[in-house]
Order: structure tokens, then sequence, then C-alpha cells
């Protein structure tokens, strides 16, 4: 029998939902070049077989896995690139690279967040930066926190390309035991819906930390939900069902689940945390911290109702009590 | 200043949701007369002004609330009469009720479920049963804990009557300080989706009894309100937002709480606890395990795909393996 020849892709990120995907695609017949900044976690991957910074439970098969530090070695000859670090750094991680380094390779993005400042999403902001046709990338969205993942807890990723065939295969590629995939052709409307879920689950935090309670909280997403369509069909109208795993499984798992670092983010700032002090207390990037900014401002054009993602921005960004911007947001809920 | 005659109003229930409500309506200007089936329950709140069974730190306000044990007393003079007990239980709680003693009422469903046998809503059931006009009738809907109210978290309703204006009414009287209130024309799509979530919740339980994770509960929950899209639609066609408060919120807080009996109900079963033992061990009623018997049946004419309810209906009835049948449940899902 004729073993075909592993796939080769690019890892990009060290954290724990690159840790995750690197576990999923080792499932499969996939060779990755695993690019991490950390000199030491990658020495450690190399000796150890495991991640010492995030799910480190995690055994990397090192037979398929080569770790680096040079993001140029890590590029070589590989078919796929995937995105995984921070929207705030994805630049950062990519010094060095050039457009001709993404030639001929398709690009995933695992990242749910928008380029700081760019206000621009991050297949939008790789498409043109780097000259990478937008149908030659795809998105990953979930409902699917790592930890889940590194448990090995049945979950399903939803592949989002304006190319369906780019779709399929990177489908097929994160389809393993524990891993279902679906592929679709949303990607805007996933990503939007992406980076805002991250805000909602720091507003769910908010009003958590304040002392709000269970039934404060369903109101609450489920007017998030009205209020992501509301934006969603404004910047990129589509027939699309937001009651899809990749939209509202999505903002569920982030809003109700205690691995949710939005959340807790958020309920520091609702118990009194500075944002300093709430950032210095933990250990990840808060996405949603970033998003508001971009989707406020971007809302500043596009002009829909949008109270929470509106509450949020003038508590992180002017200084609004969160008692306060949250006793006037409860009176705009129904 | 003249002061306005108190409305007169008959609760019908002794349970937490029933406790709940009379602590709500207290904080206007209602007088209730209390009608709870255990005669020392109803001496104990005569006595220390709090219920010994249900949310025992509410303080009744026995100058608006008298408490009684007879059905045809609590029933005369009133204006409202607020149904809240369990809907398997509703005509026994009426026996001796004639359709003359509702005449000239208005009647407020605070149930959650549907009559067993006769697979009715319950305002279908009393409209029929005792001539009271659809019209008259109104259902209060969540996303609402008793536990949270009994707490004064702040928490939104939304009341659903064929007609504005008494929908108008009763959400005047149960809006107060930690208490929003919405009304809406949708009764039978809220009715019936308040009785589906109850399914769902218990379906979650049965997830998490079985090590599913947080990943898989939102996949669930994703498809499950397009479970309910297709079977409310099917039923009785209506412009909806299904992510609106009473549809999706109230779903939301019964799938994600740990207040929920379906959900605990459930999870004993995933646990492996036998119906009989999972019952026995909990105090109170699951509604969802009479609602799945009576939507799988409806469904057997409307004939929508519901996996979910398939499935749930498949572990409580024929005696499916809970293993397996979520097993194949998830293949199903996306």
């Amino acid at each position: 029998m004729k073993v075909s020849q592993p796939i080769r892709l690019t890892m990009v990120g060290g954290g724990s939902w690159a840790t995750a995907l690197v576990k999923i695609l080792s499932e499969n017949n996939v060779s990755i070049k695993w690019w991490l900044r950390k000199t030491e976690d990658a020495e450690h991957i190399k000796k150890f077989g495991h991640n010492p910074s995030y799910l480190s439970d995690v055994q990397i098969n090192t037979r398929k896995v080569k770790v680096c530090t040079k993001i140029r070695e890590a590029f070589r000859d590989s078919q796929y690139v995937v995105l995984a670090v921070p929207a705030a750094f994805v630049g950062d991680a990519l010094t060095g690279i050039k457009p001709e380094h993404f030639a001929g390779k398709r690009v995933i993005s695992a990242i749910k967040g928008m380029i700081p400042g760019a206000n621009q999403l991050v297949t939008d902001w790789v498409s043109e930066q780097y000259n990478v046709p937008v149908e030659r990338m795809s998105v990953i969205a979930g409902p699917c926190h790592a930890e889940e993942v590194a448990l090995e807890k049945y979950s399903y990723l939803t592949i989002a390309s304006l190319d369906p065939t780019c779709a399929d295969n990177v489908a097929n590629l994160l389809r393993c035991r524990f891993v279902q995939t679906t592929p679709v052709d949303d990607i805007y409307g996933i990503e939007y819906s992406a980076v805002m879920k991250n805000i909602i689950a720091l507003a769910c935090g908010i009003t958590r930390g304040l002392g709000y309670g269970d039934n404060f909280q369903a109101v609450l997403v489920s007017n998030a939900m009205q209020e992501i369509r509301r934006f969603v069909d404004a910047i990129y109208a589509k027939h699309r069902d937001l009651s899809g795993s990749a939209y509202l499984g999505d903002l569920l798992v982030t809003a109700y689940s205690p691995f949710s670092r939005n959340r807790t983010f958020g309920t520091l700032i609702g118990r009194g945390y500075t944002i300093q002090s709430a950032q210095a207390e933990m250990n990840m990037i808060a996405e949603g911290y970033y998003a508001v900014k971009s989707i406020y401002e971007i809302n500043q054009e596009v002009n829909v109702r949008m109270p929470i993602v509106d509450a949020v921005y003038a508590i992180l960004y002017e200084k609004s009590a969160p008692t306060i911007a949250m006793n006037s947001l409860k009176e705009l809920l129904t």
C-alpha cells in the first residue's frame, strides 16, 4: 500500500490554542514545523515532548512535529501556514517574513481578534501585507476551548473560506477522533462574530464581578446575539443562520466557561481591579480588550445600535465606573 | 391623595416559582390569595411569614398575602388567576373548580410544560376545560430562576398574550425594582419554546453526566436553537426573533445554570441513575421528563427533524443507553 506524503504545515504561535491545534493536526498525516517565540519553551518541547507553558499535559509527537524559533526556517517548504498568536502580536511574530515567503502557501487563521490600530480582520491584514489572495485563506472557528482539546473532549470546528475546496481541505486536515469539522463560506461573518464574542464574554465577566446573576447573563447574551446580527449584517450582508455553532456556539463557550480569559478579565474589572492590575493578574492576553476598541471605532462609521459594545468601551477606554455603565445598560436590554 | 384599589389575584401553587411570583407581586399594589396544597406549609406561612419548603429566605408580606388551602375560596372575587404548579398537577390543583369559577377572570400561566396525555399547552387546555377565552390569558416567560428572584438579582420577564392590553396589564403587575417586563404577542411560540428548553436542559445534563465538556454543550445548545425553530415554525408560523430573551435567554438560563432541575435530572441519568432513582434523588419534578414525551408524540404528526428530542426520548422512554444514544446524536450535530 502506497503511503501518501504528509501535508507540510507551519504553526506560528506557542500559546494554548497553538498547542491544541498541534495536537489535533498530529492525529493526521501532517508534518509540522512549529515556531515558538520563547527559546526555552522550544528547547523544552524538543527535550521532553511537551509545552511547559501551556497545556503541558499534551504529549507532542516529535516524529511529526519539528520545533524551531526562526520564523523563516519554519516557513520553508510548507504548504500551509497556521497563524495562532494573539492579533496584537501577529505583526511581531512575522518579523522578517516578506510577501515572497507566503508565495504558494495557504494561510489558516486561528486568531479571533482584529489588528489593533489598523482595525482590520486578520485575513484582510495578511492579504494586504503579504499579497495572499483571500481565496487561499481560511479561518478556524470554535466553539473550542484548547483546554478541552487537551482532554480529548469531543469538539466541533467550523472552517470558513471563500473557496469551498480550500475550506474542505482544511476541514479534512483538522478532523480527527475527537474533533468534527464543517466547511462553510462565511469567512467575514465568522471572523467578525468571533471578535465580538470576546467583547460579550468580557461584558458577562463585568456583570458577574458586579454581582449580577444567571438571569441577567442570559438576557445579556440574548441581546448580544441581536447586537452581533445588526453589526455583521451591516458590515457584510449575507444569508446566515447565527444560531450555528460558529456564531452562537462560539459565543456560549466563551461567555459561560470558566476557561474564558475574556470573561475572567471582565470579572476582575467588575470587582474593581484597574485595567493594569487585571492584566497583571492574568498570564494571557484578553483579546476582547483590544477588540472592543476596534469594533467601537468601526461602528462610528457603520452606526448600528450596539449598547453592550458601547458600555464595555466606556468602562475600558473612557473610565466609566462599571456599576454606572451597567446600570445604564440594563435599562436598554429586553 | 386617592389610593387606588389593589388588584385582586389568586396564586395557585406552593413551589419555588409561585413563591418568587408572590414576592414580585407584593412589590406592587396587589392583594393576593395564595393557594397551597400542603396545609402545613400554609400554616407555617401564616405563622412565620415564609414558605418552609421553597425559597424560605423570602419574607412574605402577610398584609398583602392571604394564604388558604381551599381552591374555591382562593378563587373568590379575584380578577387574575396565576397558575404556578407543574403541568402534570394543574388538573389536580383545580379539583372542584368549574368553568363558572373562572368567569370574568384573566388567567396567567406561569407553567412551562404541557398537560401530559392530552399533549396540550396549558393555555389551550385551560381554555378548553374552563371556557376561558384565549385573549384573556397570558404567559409569563423567563429567563428567570426563582432562586435569583429571592435574592433580588436583576431579572427580566416577557409577558405574552394575544391581547396587547392584557399583555401590558400583566407586564405592569410584575414590573418592580428588580424585575423588568416586556409585553409581546407570541404566546404559542413562547410556550412551545419554554417547553422545549426543559428537554434541552435535560439533554445538556445527560451529556454532562457522561463526561462531555463545555465545547460539546455549546454545539448542543446551538443545534437546539435550530431544532426549536424548526418545530415552532411548523406548529405556529409567525415572524419571531428566536434570539430574544424569552426564547434563547430562557434556554440559556435553564441549560447552563446549576439551579436547573431539568439539567440536574439529566446529569443523574447520564451518570447511570435509573429514572426512578433520579426522581427519588430530587425534591422537585423535572418538567422535561414529561415534555419530551409530549413533543415527541406531537412531532410524529408535525414531522420536523429533531435529533435532540429523539435522543432524549429514546433514553427516557425506550431504554436506550445514554452513551449509545449520545454517540449517535453527536454525529448528527454540526
